[in-house]
């Protein structure tokens, strides 16, 4: 059994989210993942975030798998490491404002001069080139600039964003993915390339329908909360313990939903016959479904409709979605052994492989543990640089 | 030049979008991807969302770089054409609910017999196994059971789901990561395996320093809107001419605002003179802060403030955003020629690679276009078959 990216070596110049995420996922598919740090702070990350036995909870679960090493990159002696550093890789990623790497003496002739094998990752808001593309980068802003906001939200509510900055996670999977298939080309061709990725185009790929409407027709999306912009019945119902989300996504399924609820009837009432109708006469409809829905709990709907084949669920808070049955079974939430800091919980590996799972290696590393062991394991001919850039060892 | 999965056939058997995104992604990336459908209406998208001189935009929009070959996979030959196309392929795709490619006759040990380096690859909505394995996916539902939607909308609406049916095309992405890392195995070992994604497990994945306060504390999120939860100020602010998201995410960023919008001086008002007293005080802090961006433009503050190191943007709508600059420069908006239909818009590609970019080889396929041209290609010996298993060729 080998990982897949079992003797990849990655350079990760990463700091904050959607870089260090991306090379997680590397880490989780068992490349080495060298985390430059600077020697002061090192990632702000480690600063933020609930802090457990003096070791920040956040940090840990953006930096499993990975060794930390510290250089002052602004040194002659750690861009000296660095250099060497970057012979040795298969892969470098930053997730830097674009510039800052030619700033620092890493362009692109002097990466391929370096290591015409590496390939070179970048994630960043708005694209390398361009004219946003100095501008900082935020999840909030990409979600805002992309058009994702304009869509969330019910007709009543503004725009509203995601509160998970899912434009950060989505960027560094993309890269990731990237990564992995420029590894491929090199496989073939024994070249590395430059692969980017960025907030705003990685999110506005997931619009869907929405994008696709828009473009055909120029029309403004409807902007319908928790209801579907064409589908009636569909939302939130009324158990007699609380909601329970339906998604009766076709006629098929909704015949099910009817049956179920005991009004297979409606479907001869000329308000709900067809589709548009049913949009219509939206109100009427959902006064009747929730008479219906109000006799049983939350939990029996579940039960029953979901064996009826409806979608159907609850909208489940963080203690109880982390506590459910399924999740545990999916082993979507780890436990993993901090030295020092004691065990930190965190989310596990949403891409399962039979033979190869992702596993934890390495719990995130404190800051600089790793300046001798990489010195040994890559054999860095300047390893006694390395001592005069990494003031701060902690290990 | 050769593209990351040039060589590599894939058989899909998705439907919907979870499963086509993960194929287009491979496609994206060069592989042969052959989209299997019945002969009857074929992937229900085809019918769905705007239909443009006879084609659904929405399902052009995610099935380029697709051939389509029509069988009944009910049929003895569907099934035997089938099974060579399994011989042949180096990735199967599927997204029916667990259990179906067992009862199609595919189990494990059958796909083992027929191709032992065959990758096959699962994108569904809890997982395989466990309690909800059985439970129809759907996005909303998924949204809703993972704890997504309640960290969205602000502290007096209810959770809200997005728009955008982020849980089908995140698990659609981390599908197609897994499949390639799969590959990169393969080419070690000579042996495929199964991966697999769940909607559920995908999204969750993505919660950031929710998932990581929550179980490290068990406090319950705030659920904060377009504000920030634990920093202050920022959010939207009234510009002369429509509002203007601001994110200062750190004490340097704040100075920098502070100072582009002449405010410095609050940094010694008592009220301000720490996140957690300008928390408190919130509502004052954006009292004020909201008559100095309301003297300025909406242009001018995003000019001004990203120039300045401040994030900044507007909440653009879907038109905007297509045809914002930046999104042109990228080429996020691409023209596709389908011959019979015209050209349909789509969305680009959001992961560039500079040596091998992605690109649109094929606009998305007519249902059954191919079924000679891959018999031919793929030099099917049961092309014979075929014949009787697609009553509908439309090419």
């Amino acid at each position: 059994m080998v990982a897949p990216l079992a003797n990849i070596k990655v350079v990760d110049l990463t700091r904050i989210l959607s870089g260090p995420f991306c090379t997680m996922l590397l880490g989780d598919m068992g490349a080495d993942v060298v985390k430059i740090e600077g020697p002061d702070d090192g990632d702000p990350i480690r600063q933020l975030g609930t802090i457990v036995n003096g070791f920040s909870t956040y940090f840990a679960s953006f930096n499993r798998n990975k060794r930390s090493i510290t250089l002052d990159l602004r040194s002659t002696a750690g861009k000296e490491v660095l250099s060497e550093l970057i012979q040795k890789a298969d892969v470098l990623v930053e997730n830097f404002r674009p510039g800052v790497l030619d700033a620092m003496g890493l362009t692109a002739e002097r990466l391929e001069s370096l290591n015409p094998r590496l390939i070179v990752a970048s994630i960043n808001g708005y694209g390398s080139s361009g004219p946003y593309s100095q501008r900082p980068a935020f999840d909030f802003i990409a979600q805002a600039m992309s058009g994702f906001m304009s869509l969330n939200g019910g007709p009543n509510d503004g725009p509203t964003r995601s509160g998970v900055p899912i434009t950060d996670l989505v960027a560094g999977l993309y890269s990731a993915y990237g990564i992995v298939n420029a590894l491929r080309v090199r496989d073939l061709t024994g070249r590395g390339q430059r692969i980017e990725a960025a907030m705003v185009d990685s999110i506005m790929s997931m619009f869907a329908w929405y994008a696709s409407d828009h473009l055909a027709t120029g029309n403004p999306p409807v902007r319908s909360g928790n209801r579907h912009p064409i589908a009636a019945p569909y939302g939130m119902f009324a158990a007699s313990d609380g909601g329970i989300a339906v998604a009766p996504s076709t006629e098929a399924v909704l015949d099910k939903f009817l049956a179920e609820i005991g009004l297979s009837n409606l479907r001869d009432d000329p308000r709900f016959a067809s589709n548009a109708l049913r949009m219509k006469h939206r109100a009427e409809l959902d006064v009747i479904i929730n008479e219906r829905v109000a006799t049983d709990t939350q939990a029996n709907w579940i039960s029953r409709l979901n064996r009826a084949g409806v979608p159907c669920g609850v909208v489940q808070e963080l203690k109880e979605a982390f506590t459910d049955p399924q999740t545990l079974h999916q082993e979507m939430v780890i436990s993993v052994e901090h030295p020092g800091h004691g065990a930190i919980r965190m989310l596990g590996f949403p891409v399962k492989l039979s033979d190869t799972p992702c596993c934890v290696r390495l719990p995130a590393p404190e800051h600089g543990a790793h300046n001798a062991e990489i010195a040994e394991d890559w054999q860095l001919a300047c390893r006694d640089l390395i001592v005069s850039a990494m003031p701060k060892i902690t290990a």
